[in-house]
Formats: C-alpha cells, sequence, structure tokens
C-alpha cells in the first residue's frame, strides 16, 4: 500500500491510496453491503454505474449468514460478488456488540450468541482476523471494544487498554496470515481503531499508542453513537493530530452529508454509513436542498425528478410522482431507485470535495453546500 | 392499427402489429407490471435492456391503488412509467372475479369490494373502458366474467351471453371515448374476450359471434385456471380457427414455456404470464434444460452463471452460488436478477420461435425445445 497526500487544504487532505485492487482517491465514501449486497437490490454493476470506489462488508454477517469459510473456497469476496475493486471489512466487533444477546467480555474475546439462530459463537482478534483473511478483502480492521456511550471513566480506560492489546495480537495475526501460501489476498491491510469514548485524555493517549504500531491506517470509532454532532468534531479535532498524518484516516459510520463535510474538514479520508441506503428505503432522499420524503401526498404528481440535473438511474428516468407511487405501492423498485440516487448523491458529493480540496477552495466549498443543504427542499 | 402475417408455418403465424406506440413482432410474451412495475426491482430502462416488446399492467390494481384519474392527469401511463413502447392493460374483471370478496354480478357490471380496504366498487363494461381510456394504454381488454372452473352448461352459456352483451358496450363506450377531444391515446385498440370454459360448442359459438364484431383482437380467455394442459390446448384447437385469421390472436395468462410453444403452434400471437417474475422471486430460474431452484444446496459453491451463454444482466455477472447465497440472506438483489434472468429467457424464447417460423422449421424446433427442457437441469 501506499498512501500520496496529492494536495492539503486548511486541515483537509485530498490523498490517494494505492492498494492491490486499485487506487482509492479520497475523501471517499464507502457503500455498505451488509452481506455482500447493498441493500435495496442494487448490485456490484449498479455500483460501478453510479462510481463507487469502495465497497464495505460486514464481517459479522457474512460469518454468521453464508459463512466466511465458504466465501474463501469460493475464491473470496471479490469473486462472490464479481467486485475487483477495494473491499474494507469491519471486524464484527461493532456488530458483537449491538446486534448479539448475552455476551460476556473476556481478555481472550467475547463470548455471544448468533443473532440468527442464537448458537454461541467466540470472536477474538485471531478469529476475526482468520475471518476477514478468509473473505480476503483489501482492509481489515481490527478488532475493538467500542464501550457502551454511557460508561464510566474506569469502563473506557479498561476497554481501551484492552482494545491496544487485541490490537497488538490482531496485527500480529494478520502477519501470519498474509505470510500463508495459501491465502487469498496475501497483501491485506490493517487498520487499527482509536476509542475512547468523548473523554479527550483517553482518546489522546489511545491515538498515540496505536500511532506508534506502524499499521496501514487509523479509524476514529465509537462516534456517532449517541454524542451530540459538536463533540464528535471536538473529539476529532483533539484526536486526529495524534494519528499518522502519512497514514488514512477513516471516521467509521460517519454519516450525514454535513458530517462528512465536517469530518474532511478535520482531516478524515474514508467515511461509510448505512443512511443513503437505509434512508433511501424509507423513501428519504437527498438533494443539495436538504432531505425529500417521498411519501409526502405533494409530490403525487411532481413530474420532477428527485433532483434536477442529477445523472443518477433514478433521476435520469423517473419522476417524483412516479417513485412515490411505487414507494406507497410496496414495490421494490421505489426502493431500489431511492437507494440507487441517494448513493449517487453521496458518491458525487465526495467528488465535488475531493475537487474543491485540489482547488483549495474547501472552506467556501463546504459553507456554501451546508447552507444550501440547510435551506431546506424546493 | 396493422397486422400483417409476414410467414405462416403450419398454424403457426409470424406477424407484425402496428400501433401508435411503435411495431409489436409477434409470437410475442408480454413482461407483466401489475402496478405500473415488473414486480422485482426491475424498471422500465431493465426492459429496454432486456428486450422487451410490450408492458402489461393491471387495470383493477392501477383503480384501487394509485388510481386512474391521477395517472390521467399526468399525461396516461406511458409518461408515468417512462415507457413509450406498447402497454396492454387488462379490464380488471378478472382481478374482480379472482381478488375480490363480496361480489355480486348483475347485467350492469359487479358489485365488489376493495381487496385493500373493503369499500365498495362497481365495474361494468363501461368503468372498464374509462379507467383503461385514463391509463391510455396501447390495446385495451373487454370487461368479460371468467366463469369459475367448476360451473355446469347452463351457468357457462348464461356468463358467455352476458360477456357478449358486455362486449357490445365496451365497443361503444371505446369508440366514445376515443372520439372525445381531451382522450389521451385516441387511437387505443379494444381486444375481445372468448369465454365458454372447456365447452367446445360454447367457444366456438361465442368465437363466431365476436368474429363478426370487427375488433382490433382477439383473446382466449378463462384457459389456465385449473383445467389440464391437454383440455387447455383442445380448447385452441377447435377454437382459434373460428377467430379472424387477419386480426392478432392472444392466449390469456398463458403460461410456461412449453404452453407458449404449444398455443403459437395453434396459432396465437400475444401471451402473458407471470410465472417468470413469480419464480423468479422464489429463486425459480428457467433454462434450456429445465427449471432451476437455486435454493438448492448443490449450488452453493456453482461458480457458473445460470445459464452458459446466457446474456441476461444476472448471467453476464453472477453466479448460482452468490445468487443463492443472495437469496438465502432474503436481500432483493437475489430476486431482481432471477426476475431479469427469467425474463429475459422467456423474451429469447420468443425471438427464437419468431426466427423458426420465418424460416418455416417451427416443428423441428418445438420438439428439440421440448426434449431439451424435459431432460432437466444439468
Amino acid at each position: 500500500m501506499r498512501y500520496q497526500i496529492i494536495t492539503t487544504d486548511g486541515r483537509a487532505k485530498r490523498a490517494a491510496v494505492e492498494t492491490v485492487h486499485g487506487t482509492i482517491q479520497t475523501p471517499v465514501f464507502m457503500n455498505v453491503g451488509t452481506v455482500a449486497a447493498i441493500k435495496g437490490a442494487v448490485s456490484t454493476d449498479d455500483l460501478r454505474g453510479i462510481r463507487t470506489q469502495v465497497q464495505l462488508s460486514n464481517t459479522y454477517h457474512l460469518h454468521v449468514r453464508t459463512g466466511d469459510k465458504l466465501i474463501r473456497q469460493f475464491g473470496g469476496l471479490h469473486k462472490f460478488m464479481n467486485w475487483d475493486r477495494p473491499i474494507l471489512t469491519d471486524s464484527g466487533g461493532f456488530q458483537v456488540f449491538s446486534l448479539s444477546g448475552l455476551r460476556k467480555i473476556k481478555e481472550e474475546g467475547v463470548y455471544f450468541q448468533s443473532h440468527i439462530d442464537g448458537h454461541k459463537i467466540f470472536m477474538g482478534p485471531e478469529e476475526s482476523m482468520q475471518i476477514q483473511s478468509n473473505l480476503a478483502s483489501t482492509i481489515a480492521m481490527a478488532f475493538d471494544e467500542c464501550p457502551p456511550s454511557h460508561a464510566d471513566f474506569k469502563y473506557i480506560q479498561n476497554s481501551v487498554d484492552r482494545t491496544t492489546r487485541w490490537l497488538e495480537r490482531c496485527q500480529r495475526e494478520m502477519a501470519r496470515l498474509n505470510a500463508l501460501p495459501d491465502t487469498i489476498n496475501q497483501e491485506q491491510l490493517l487498520f487499527g481503531i482509536n476509542q475512547g469514548g468523548v473523554v479527550d485524555e483517553i482518546r489522546i493517549q489511545h491515538a498515540r499508542t496505536i500511532a506508534e504500531m506502524n499499521l496501514s491506517g487509523y479509524a476514529v470509532g465509537g462516534l456517532a453513537v449517541g454524542e451530540s454532532h459538536e463533540e464528535m468534531y471536538h473529539i476529532l479535532d483533539v484526536t486526529v493530530p495524534h494519528l499518522p498524518q502519512d497514514k488514512p484516516t477513516y471516521l467509521m459510520g460517519v454519516g450525514t452529508p454535513a458530517n462528512i463535510l465536517e469530518g474532511v474538514d478535520r482531516g478524515i479520508d474514508f467515511f461509510d454509513c448505512v443512511y443513503p441506503s437505509r434512508n433511501g428505503r424509507h423513501g428519504h432522499v437527498y438533494t443539495n436542498f436538504g432531505k425529500l420524503n417521498l411519501f409526502n401526498r405533494k409530490y403525487e404528481l411532481d413530474s420532477r425528478p428527485i433532483e434536477e440535473g442529477c445523472g443518477c438511474p433514478a433521476c435520469k428516468s423517473y419522476s417524483r410522482a412516479y417513485i412515490r407511487h411505487l414507494l406507497k405501492a410496496k414495490e421494490m423498485l421505489g426502493m431500489r431507485l431511492c437507494v440507487l440516487h441517494n448513493l449517487y448523491f453521496y458518491n458525487t458529493i465526495m467528488e465535488e470535495i475531493r475537487d474543491a480540496i485540489e482547488d483549495h477552495r474547501y472552506a467556501s466549498y463546504k459553507a456554501e453546500k451546508l447552507e444550501r443543504m440547510a435551506a431546506g427542499p424546493q
């Protein structure tokens, strides 16, 4: 992997990340395909059509459902999904902590129950790396604990210390796996994850500690889990400067277009979020003038596309009225068109962001964009 | 409308039907889009991609759901769905008799309850024509009664006599509507429907009666409702010769690839059926070697497309194993890919059929095709 900063504008970085599966132009928004499929009947062919750079799949879901061993037998996630561009897999940790029922956190890892059939599973740093190695993603995420947002200082400190020890084990295990002759992607990259809730000193100390571990990239995790936007921006303000400047940074699970604009302004390269696909499935669509709810009666006879001038597959062919009709009739096509539009909208914002940084006009671009989106729907 | 027989081969006809929305090459399979959308997240853009000629929408569903008046205000179904090729709408009769709860058949029409909210609706020949005129389809179907398959001779005879009287009213009302200055499609075509259960003499007499009414086309209805395939083929054998040879014929709601091959051999031009989309949504996919059930465990690691050499969007990019994974994970994309494949399969068979008739080798083509499909999956 090679991380090359093309230019900067304030704290915003315009960079390129070279991987075995091609180069990622950052800042980038990764499109979330939970179980190796974008929800809303969207295929990898569709993703190519809307200029998606990176697809994100969930380790936990693929482990408990189809099985990472089967995907390994098939030749890895890229072959399975017919996607030759970069794939990032999460560690499974977030889902273990948010989806599973009874769970027990021990030094060795986490004992928990499958959310599908309740059977007992153990996952620790080594298991997470093994599963991600089977999936053969481009970028694997370290196995961490995301402490509950209401946790106290002591809980967070203990949790973060354990996450650091787990990260060391992830790094060792990934090195071992990448050296095995029958590993599908022997150049799999490992990103570490900074934790620490909204406690500045823990965040900073943890960032300094993991920065010394020479990982391929660094994520800020445990945000967008209930804290305010201001708290999130503050944590980025104090934390990102302590992460290596010559490595990509990733703000996990974030967020709204406004969150992304602010994250970029604080030096973030990678983003991912279920918002565009989840909102799309509920008929909520993004425009440069804010979000529209297509279930609203006022679109009943609206012959305009979701957004005038948008080049997405929905806007090029279909009206608000028709998509509203599909949504109300519970036709899957309605969800598909809204999801395609939203993902295209996010991908397009990222292109604009990259252009603005290159032209060193990011501050004015961001201000105008935020103002226009806040103005509300036309 | 102009119906031009290009050539015949035995009783099979290869024809072209010129309409205001373009020419239909027959024999043709119409793709069913119940509420102005093909189930399985398939759009009109997708239909163009798989070479669909005619889209079929259901009058009853559009009437009770979005409302034909709204679609008329929008400029008709073509504009609403962004589809400029021919559209056929059914009369609503079949759904009135199959979907609604309490219903009362009177000389004036049918009183029934909406299957959505139970509110009372009346539909007679005039109402059906008015709704279809609002939708502005290319071809409107006459409002008829499809008698229950267990009905006795007397019931069927009375029902068919009433269907004839209703047809006369449909014809008058359609002529009146087409002459109105603000009618969207003033050249809307009306097809009559032959009924009579599996009673030869009623079928024949009814065919003779309606043949004299100079309609734009003639359908054989009330088949594929529980009788055997042999009974259906027999009814076609005795009935079709009494329908005008210089008008298109349409076998409603039929059927399997084998049914279509047999129907073409008995002089049928138009077909429609929910099988390819409904089967697709359940993971049942058509191949030249019979149907596959993709839920079957044996496809778990099968890296082949559904059918080798198939040019559909599913087969060009995805494996049986991946589609199986999507279906099992209940991802909509699995259904979409299977529906696209099945519709493409049907459209391709129709192309082969047209080529075979043109080359005067329909009998041998049909025999080989049936034998290969009966051989079972590879």
